[in-house]
């Protein structure tokens, strides 16, 4: 593992490391916050899955999480959102490729080399991290924006027992019914829709929820709303009695602007469940 | 209008009032809290309608409201859920006739002579409690416990610009969809469902949804939960777009001792409407 940065950060460190991924087999880096209380014991970890175009920089800067993680005394760290480098695939459409992963193992060629985002964000990072970090692999949580909502969504239901929480902002909520969701899912996996039920977040929802609190946030004027569809896991929410808060926040659209005025609430929401 | 009783209250005072109604054609009862402010000055109105088998007193008692009411200098206004009386028709079941008026206008017989809860609560209820009381008109807002969340929803949608904030506690949804709704739209309204639509929450929202913020409670452990949809909502409300927030509370069922352990949310969801 590379140290790329190390900034002091509301009396912790804003670090941006680098390390060769097996799983995704080319150089990848990520971003983590640790507060001041990670110099003494191991903290909870709350993971930050971004969306769409994004690297790991673009919430580490805009979304002003560290103010409230250093305040609760948990660490965040910021994955990448997608295998790079000269020798990966990728597309001219900003959809698909390069900062495009959807938080899944690609099966299709030529995708299939290096995008397996989902082993490396449930398997090979967290390892790595705590390995080299003061992080409690026994408290974490995860959250994430758009895609990164997408993410955060099926790998907590799809790995029950490992987060005591998860929220989003903004999810893709269905994307096997959606055009922010069909296309890269057919690239990805192929065209049996069989295997794309463990990355939707809906289906998941029907078919076994998830064992702990939700949150979810969207703007009534995301503009990208359509694609999203906040009504299909709000229907899938309620009709399994799941226990969560889903919001429509008045007047707020799809950026980091929307992100920045609620991740108190999010990181006071997985606070909560992490300290107890 | 008669006194009944009037007890200080939290700094305030907690009335019951009876009068002849005329659109009910029998004696009304109900219930006010008023906050000490309203010695000096007219104070904004919430509206708390009530629940199958419920009269004034239930909220009154149970709900815990008037801790909240005060600290926000709020009047509290428990309307009954049906006209009373001997000479009132009732039928044997506790869902339907007296106790279960269902927040409309019926127009079959035997019901339509005295059924007439949605001009009683739209109309003459707020002319007496305007000319009475220090209430100012301009401030109100509805919430309300299972039938009677139906009826804070569909009130509140139905006379835009009245209300400035709705919420509600483990609603029916979906009357016209439910055996919560189908026996008393028929018995009430007739068999034609064109007429039904104006009383379902979940077709009005899909219609034309509330000019303001929303807030819906419904506990996970609700035993009527088959019976309210709070899956209809939530997916109406999402698709619409519309402001609000719809929480799926853990472990709890559909008692007192629900509203009670959320009034507090609620009085303050509210507040901040109608103080604005």
């Amino acid at each position: 593992m590379k140290i790329l940065s190390e900034n002091a950060c509301f009396g912790g460190v804003q670090g941006v490391y680098s390390h060769a991924s097996q799983v995704c087999d080319c150089e990848m880096t990520f971003g983590l916050f640790l507060p001041q209380e990670a110099q003494q014991q191991p903290v909870p970890l709350l993971w930050y899955l971004s969306g769409l175009t994004c690297t790991h920089e673009n919430a580490m800067t805009k979304a002003g999480a560290q103010a409230w993680a250093a305040e609760a005394g948990i660490a965040v760290i910021f994955p990448d959102t997608s295998p790079r480098g000269e020798g990966v695939a990728d597309d001219a459409a900003y959809d698909l490729g390069q900062g495009a992963g959807f938080y899944l193992n690609a099966t299709q060629e030529p995708w299939a080399a290096h995008y397996a985002m989902w082993d490396y964000i449930a398997d090979e990072l967290p390892e790595l991290v705590g390995k080299e970090f003061a992080v409690d692999a026994g408290r974490q949580s995860i959250t994430g924006h758009s895609m990164g909502g997408h993410g955060a969504l099926t790998l907590a239901m799809g790995l029950p027992g490992r987060f005591r929480s998860v929220s989003a902002f903004s999810p893709i909520t269905h994307p096997s019914q959606s055009e922010w969701g069909k296309k890269q899912l057919t690239a990805y996996l192929g065209p049996d829709q069989a295997g794309w039920a463990r990355h939707d977040a809906t289906l998941m929802m029907r078919e076994s929820g998830f064992d702990g609190p939700m949150l979810i946030d969207t703007g009534t004027k995301d503009q990208f709303a359509d694609l999203l569809m906040p009504e299909a896991l709000a229907e899938a929410m309620a009709a399994r009695r799941q226990q969560g808060v889903f919001r429509m926040q008045p007047g707020y659209d799809h950026s980091y602007f929307f992100v920045s005025s609620f991740i108190a609430d999010h990181i006071a929401f997985h606070a909560e469940a992490l300290h107890q």
